[in-house]
């Protein structure tokens, strides 16, 4: 859960990294700028900011921002039955930086002294330590079901993510304390006030 | 037939509108911009400017700059036969603006003072006029197979396409002059010079 304070604070942070990054977006999209906490009540840890630019049943495309030392917790994208009956392969994504720096973490030999650091208190929750360092015209192609979580660098990071269709419920999260929703709770000073608001990645 | 001084010019320009539109190119997609002619040898008139992120059997990520007034033909995405004899839906692209303006045509109601004109000994060859006018922050999404054509504003265009994969060479272009590969040919002032160059979009 989140409060409302929170949710405005990171939006209007998010604008800001965006607008840095020379991005711009109609009233519209700033106004909805997605805040996931990923269930944990710890945004500033562990969270993401977020639009969708577009999600079709083969296209999607996103803009992610990633406040300073933010992490996005390790998960992967399974292959998903389809109403046909069919099976799909998982969300197949690229990762570019458009601005700041993304250290990446994926499957292979493991970094010995990685620059990112997960939340001390979920640490067994982070399996994969290969990393990889994204700078700006940076990026990297996951191929579906790729265990992966990435952290932004001290300056913070705005990635953009182009992938196939996107089904953030299909998401597998390795820390089974992760939950896609993001609830928006009452701020600790004012009145009782909650909302949902749609899930993050 | 573009010449080396044309391409390289062009790609000059590119680098600084995409300087301006604040995104960054590692080195090797610097070097590598691609210019397209359609080749029709009118590469001020009719041309595109191009980087592509990604391009995988699902998903395809490009960057598109054009040169202020500077046209990209009209042309659709039809329904291509795969390996395995299957038919598969052409091309499903949303083109999001980012820095200038684009002045997009698709079928609809006609414009009756459009803001692109196209180059005039071609016009014959320009045949849908419902106008879309997108600045930055601004996107649409074409379905598979809609004609379409574009044209930057006067300061010029930088343009986001997010797409299923891009298959140039099923493009159906209403100009039977275009050809998709651009031929890089000798300058006037120098000797003889010759090499392909892969096709556009």
């Amino acid at each position: 859960m989140i409060t409302r304070s929170e949710l405005e604070m990171a939006r209007q942070l998010a604008r800001e990294y965006l607008a840095r990054a020379g991005i711009a977006l109609s009233p519209l999209e700033s106004q909805r700028i997605e805040v996931a906490d990923f269930g944990l009540g710890e945004l500033w840890q562990t969270g993401l900011q977020l639009i969708t630019y577009v999600n079709t049943d083969r296209v999607c495309a996103k803009e992610l921002v990633l406040l300073p030392g933010q992490t996005c917790p390790e998960h992967r994208h399974p292959p998903t039955q389809e109403q046909s009956g069919e099976v799909a392969p998982g969300k197949e994504e690229t990762f570019r930086c458009r601005w700041g720096t993304l250290y990446l973490y994926v499957p292979g030999e493991a970094e010995i002294r990685p620059l990112a650091r997960p939340p001390a208190h979920r640490r067994a929750h982070y399996t994969v330590w290969h990393e990889i360092v994204l700078h700006p015209g940076d990026q990297v192609t996951l191929a579906p079901d790729t265990p992966h979580w990435f952290q932004a660098g001290p300056e913070g990071a705005v990635v953009s993510e182009f992938s196939s269709h996107s089904d953030d419920e299909s998401d597998v999260f390795r820390d089974p304390d992760v939950q896609r929703t993001t609830v928006i709770g009452p701020d600790p000073t004012k009145g009782p006030q909650a909302g949902g608001q749609g899930g993050g990645r």
